[in-house]
């Protein structure tokens, strides 16, 4: 049952033939230490909610679309009734006084929290200690990495997170699942910790993108308290992500400034799909060079990050030095050290590149490239802090793009490796539904089988 | 016929009883020197574009809502024809290759452009070299002062200005005019010269509220280059501003830190404003304190505007420093000095001030409060830079507050003394249909007539 996705088990539970105490119990399975992906879980609360749910289903009331479907959340979003420690021992007694908004519409949409998963210090991309279920001696990834681990080694079937810089893209490519980050505006920010709301938000982890747009559009929409969210009509992202495109969509391949420290195997396998799609009839992708400019991106993002960080975390440092570990510590005091010049250029950075990126986005539906350099490091040559060495969603999310990544390569090893898929902001849904269109045909596409005619654009 | 309103001069014009030629005719009668309000004025253009409207209705086209209506732009918003210095010797040449939003939904309605309005350097809120109509000794205002004074002269019947700091409220109050500055993201900013966008914003300039109420239903929408505009349904501003309110609006008397500054004959007027309408049947008015921390505003205000400036014109100041007055100069290097964490928690205090005005909203549909200290300045004693000293309108924009001027007091002199209302956020139209209440029942509240019966709200 752990292997199933969230909507494989929808169906068995809303027929009875399932009960949410049974999904609970599965996700209690696994020794909790063994992939060590929470901070918190506790298995009586997890059971108590499922009961729960059992006796609302059995009292015959409605059942929410995420009846009885257990959802990891992230230790930086913030939870009523389990402790949000955000990463930081400095926080461990943190009990919120409220629901983050998208937990509330977790609860409303009748999911199971499977508890809080670990993450990195305060969210930043660093090290997180949660073993990858696919092989315990790698890391299951960054800040998101215990969310990962959960999903992936059947601990949970959804996982919602907060991502500071794409590296949940990273994370998903560790650990075979795919990873959506939204758009910025479409999921409520109100209780997910943020250095800076500019730059960060939430994101989905889930096993197929189906998966990932169910869960996102149960969380999407309106937030009164969000004043980056827009009263505007929810779309209906899962309906849309398994549609048919009306046209086979068009794939700009870029290679980007991560290509030369990328695995072999990464780059025979992204190189081998980009060239199987620009041979399909009518040719889906054409390789695209990204100018130079590009490469400020992480040099902007990390002073954003740098000064967001001085900003929340300031105060805290001057309190209690000891509880930092150097790599926040030191990017407080860059972040302290910076002038608003400094900050505001920096922020101009992100849409100078991002309107560098329309020409692209007017020829093509999406950008294909790297999420992450191969397959997940060893434990103990764990990613560095500079996350341009690494992050291959760091660029994407800096210019406010949205993104997934589709576990769709493998590594040296056999383990697997993500690619991603970027598109324009707000074409969420039109991603969703080019990810899901590729998913469905990348065996037959990397076997060289011909698409069925018809499909392919004529030039 | 200069001194008819907008709305006025509409029903002739549609009639055929004037042309659109005879009021630019009215608008050239003075000497152009005379009252120094243009910082580019073009007679013979002027005269053209009358021409051609006159031209468009004998053809029994359509009319616009503003049809041979004349409009000064200020001389901070792009004008494809016409130049547009912003108020510095060092742009005198720049000529924008489009034309604002704004000004482009102004020759879509049909208006006449009646030439760019002087403004001080930059827009800051500094002097501004127009003479007041009402008594040329005086100055004008501010950086609004050059729309205001062809306004109240009769040299245009409408203006549309951008304001930096609320000030475009006293520039009214000098020249017994109407000032309404709408919430921020009503108006489209692309175009318009901004040292901050957050804090600056496009209003207008009229004879009363009505008027003001019509340019900005012209104006006002969204505009898909400017992302602070939602794609929202226009409110019809005019209808409403003139509909009665289902019940007689509440006030909150506000004398803020301004107050003690005030000229004498400033506090007897609006206290006795405040009071007759507190001694209306169900009593519409209460004084309320602001606490001390709204004393940041002006601090605050001041810092954004100091990176601002550092931003869009330091490297103009390296390049040409001679072509900057000294508190330009002094804005600019201290914008630079201020770091990142200053930069934020000035913008932070915008939100917490704001949210700190929510009780009163809560209760009180507008705040009451002065827009000036007095009636204008003899140009010899022109307002000093500091805002904080005499600008009423400082404290409401700063927290993103649309706000109205009312010429309903005059000062020692004879002169006129405006009344500023303040409401919540996005709350425009209310905001306007109850200045234009008060405005039609001054007269008989200031005589202490008692409302009619039923009109007042019971406790």
């Amino acid at each position: 049952m752990t292997a199933l996705s969230a909507l494989g088990l929808r169906e068995p539970i809303a027929q009875g033939e399932l009960r949410a105490l049974e999904v609970a119990e599965a996700c209690l399975r696994n020794d909790p230490g063994a992939l060590a992906a929470w901070a918190f879980r506790d298995a009586d609360f997890l059971r108590a909610q499922a009961r729960g749910l059992d006796s609302h289903r059995a009292a015959g009331q409605a059942l929410g679309p995420l009846h009885g479907i257990a959802v990891a959340v992230q230790d930086t979003i913030d939870t009523l009734d389990m402790p949000t420690a955000r990463g930081s021992g400095l926080d461990t007694a943190r009990r919120p006084e409220e629901d983050a908004t998208l937990v509330g519409r977790l609860r409303q949409a009748g999911a199971l929290l499977a508890g809080k998963s670990v993450t990195a210090e305060y969210g930043f991309p660093g090290s997180c200690s949660a073993r990858n279920p696919l092989d315990p001696a790698r890391i299951a990834g960054v800040a998101g990495g215990g969310a990962a681990a959960a999903v992936a080694g059947g601990e949970a079937q959804l996982a919602l997170v907060s991502d500071g810089a794409g590296a949940v893209l990273a994370d998903a490519s560790y650990c075979g699942l795919v990873a959506y980050r939204p758009s910025p505006g479409r999921l409520s920010t109100r209780g997910v910790f943020a250095l800076d709301r500019a730059i960060e938000g939430p994101a989905v982890l889930a096993r197929d993108v189906a998966d990932a747009a169910l869960l996102a559009e149960v969380l999407q929409g309106f937030d009164p308290q969000d004043p980056a969210t827009r009263r505007v009509a929810p779309e209906p992202l899962l309906r849309i992500a398994c549609a048919e495109p009306p046209l086979a969509p068009l794939f700009a391949f870029a290679k980007t400034s991560l290509w030369d420290r990328c695995a072999a195997a990464t780059r025979e396998g992204l190189s081998e799909l980009a060239e199987v799609l620009s041979e399909v009839p009518g040719g889906l992708c054409d390789e695209v060079d990204l100018p130079e400019v590009f490469d400020n991106a992480p040099v902007a993002q990390r002073r954003l990050l740098a000064v967001g960080a001085a900003r929340a975390l300031g105060s805290k440092l001057d309190r209690a030095p000891e509880a930092f570990s150097e790599e926040v510590s030191a990017a407080i005091a860059e972040g302290r050290g910076l002038s608003a010049l400094d900050y505001l250029s920096a922020n101009d950075w992100r849409e100078v590149l991002r309107a560098g990126l329309e020409p692209i986005f007017a020829r093509y539906d999406v950008v294909l490239t790297p999420a992450a350099l191969g397959e997940a490091p060893l434990r103990e040559s764990a990613p560095p802090p500079d996350g341009a060495a690494w992050n291959g969603g760091l660029l994407w999310s800096f210019c406010g793009l949205p993104a997934v990544c589709l576990p769709l390569l493998s590594g040296e090893a056999g383990l697997p490796v993500g690619v991603q898929l970027v598109a324009r902001r707000g074409a969420d849904a039109q991603l969703l539904r080019t990810a899901h269109w590729l998913c469905a045909r990348v065996d037959a596409i990397m076997s060289e089988e011909v698409l069925p005619t018809g499909e392919g654009r004529t030039a």
